[in-house]
C-alpha cells in the first residue's frame, strides 16, 4: 500500500524532465530488478506485488521492499502490463575512463529507444563494456531503453558526450570506424579489439561532421545486386552484426 | 473526404480478426505504400494526405487516390503519427514453392511483430526470399509487422506451415540447422546456401518438437566467459548474426 503522493511522486520519473533534476531512473520487471540490485547502481527503492515474492529469491530477501496490489503497480510503472517488481535506482554520476584496448561502440543520433536498449544487450553479449552517445540520442535512462536491455544496462557503461572533439582524440591511439553503405566489405576487414566503431541514425546513418573523424569506412554488403531490396539494415542490427566480427 | 462507413470498415482491419476474414491488410506510410505499388500484391484502394501528393512521384500518378484530411488519416491509421499515405491491399493467396537451392529462415514461435518485420527487412537485405513461419508466429499482415519491415514486405514470401511435418520432408534434401545457446560456434561452422535455418522463440528458443528435426546446432558465440553477461540475443539480432554468415 502506497499514499497517492508517492504513486504521483513515481509516475513523474515516467518523464525525462523529472528523471534528469532528481538524477533517478526506474527500473522494471523481475528480471532488470534482479541485474539492478546484482550492480553498482544505487537502488533507492523497490515496489514488489504478491506474485514477486512467491520466488523466494536470495537476491530479494535482505532488501527494503514496499508491497504494493498489481493495480497500485500498474498506476506506478510504465509498462502496458504491470511488472512483479519496480525499482527507483540513482543514475550514474560517474563513469569508469575508456581504456584504449577495448572495442568501443559509439553511437552517432540513435532515436529509438527500443535501438539504444537492444544495441546494449547485444554489447552485452559480445563483452563490449564501452558505449559512447552523442548528446541527441535517446536517453539512456528511458524506460524503454531500460527494458529493451534485458537487464544489461547494468552491465555496460553508456558514456555522453559531443563526438567530434571526443573523436578527434581518441584518433590518436586507435582506428574509427564507420559504418556506410559503400565502404570496404566487413567480410574482408579485419576488426581489432581496440577499434572505435561509429553507428549511425535509423534514418540518416552517420553525420557529416562525425565522418570526417573516421580513419576507415566498412560496410555490411547485401549479395542481393539483381533485384529490389532493403534499402538499409536496421541501426541495432547493423551495429550486431559489426559487433560478431570484432576479435578479442 | 472519406464517409463514417468508410473510416469504420477500415479501422476494423486494425483487427487480425477482421484482416482474416476479408483477406485484406493496410500498408502505411509512404515509403511502405510505395513498395507495395512496386510489388506484386493487388492494391484495392490509397489514400493520401496533401502532404504525400506534393512529392508529385510517377508511381502514383496513375493510381486511383481518395484525398484525406490529417485528421481522417490519423482515424484510419494505426500509427501515432498519420502517415501521408495508406493503401490497402489483398493478402497474399498462394506463394511460389520453396526452391532446394536458397538458403531459407524458419520461425518457431516469434510472438512480437518489430521482431518479425525486423528480421523480413534483414532478410531481404542478406537476398534470403523465403521465411517460413509457424502458426503460433504473430501474424506478418500485423500493422507493426508490415511497419518494421520498412517495406520490405513486398519482397520476401513469408509461409506460414506447422514446422514439425515440413521440417522432416525438407531434411532429405538440405541441412536443417538450428540456433540454440550451446552448438558449434558459428565461427567455425561454414552455412551453405542451401541451408535451412530455425530461429527460436523470444523467450523459450526452439520448441523440442521442432528441435528434435535439426540436423545441425549452431550457437552465436559470446567472448564475454568470466562475467555476468547478457543471458541471450534477441531474436531478431540472432537471426540478422546468422543471416550475414551465409555464403551466397
Amino acid at each position: 500500500m502506497i499514499s497517492k503522493n508517492k504513486i504521483s511522486q513515481i509516475r513523474k520519473l515516467h518523464a525525462k524532465k523529472f528523471r534528469d533534476e532528481s538524477g533517478l531512473f526506474l527500473v522494471e520487471g523481475y528480471k532488470s530488478v534482479e541485474m539492478l540490485c546484482d550492480s553498482d547502481f544505487a537502488v533507492e527503492e523497490i515496489f514488489a506485488t504478491e506474485n514477486a515474492l512467491r520466488d523466494n529469491d536470495s537476491w530479494l530477501k535482505d532488501r527494503a521492499i514496499t508491497m504494493v496490489s498489481v493495480e497500485e503497480m500498474s498506476r506506478i510503472s510504465t509498462m502496458q502490463t504491470p511488472p512483479e517488481l519496480l525499482a527507483i535506482a540513482q543514475q550514474r554520476t560517474t563513469l569508469p575512463e575508456i581504456p584504449g584496448d577495448q572495442p568501443v561502440l559509439v553511437l552517432d543520433h540513435i532515436s529509438d529507444p527500443g535501438n539504444l536498449g537492444t544495441i546494449i544487450r547485444t554489447a552485452d553479449w559480445f563483452d563490449i563494456r564501452h558505449i559512447v552517445c552523442s548528446p541527441d540520442c535517446v536517453e539512456f535512462y528511458n524506460p524503454k531503453t531500460i527494458q529493451a536491455t534485458m537487464g544489461s544496462f547494468a552491465h555496460i557503461c553508456v558514456h555522453r558526450t559531443p563526438l567530434v572533439p571526443f573523436l578527434q582524440r581518441e584518433r590518436s591511439r586507435r582506428r574509427i570506424l564507420g559504418t556506410f553503405l559503400n565502404g570496404e566489405s566487413i567480410r574482408d576487414f579485419e576488426l581489432q579489439s581496440s577499434d572505435m566503431v561509429i553507428i549511425g541514425n535509423e534514418s540518416n546513418g552517420i553525420s557529416d561532421e562525425v565522418a570526417e573523424t573516421v580513419t576507415h569506412r566498412i560496410t555490411i554488403p547485401s549479395p542481393a545486386r539483381d533485384r529490389a531490396t532493403a534499402e538499409s539494415l536496421n541501426a541495432a542490427i547493423a551495429a550486431a552484426i559489426v559487433m560478431s566480427h570484432i576479435d578479442h
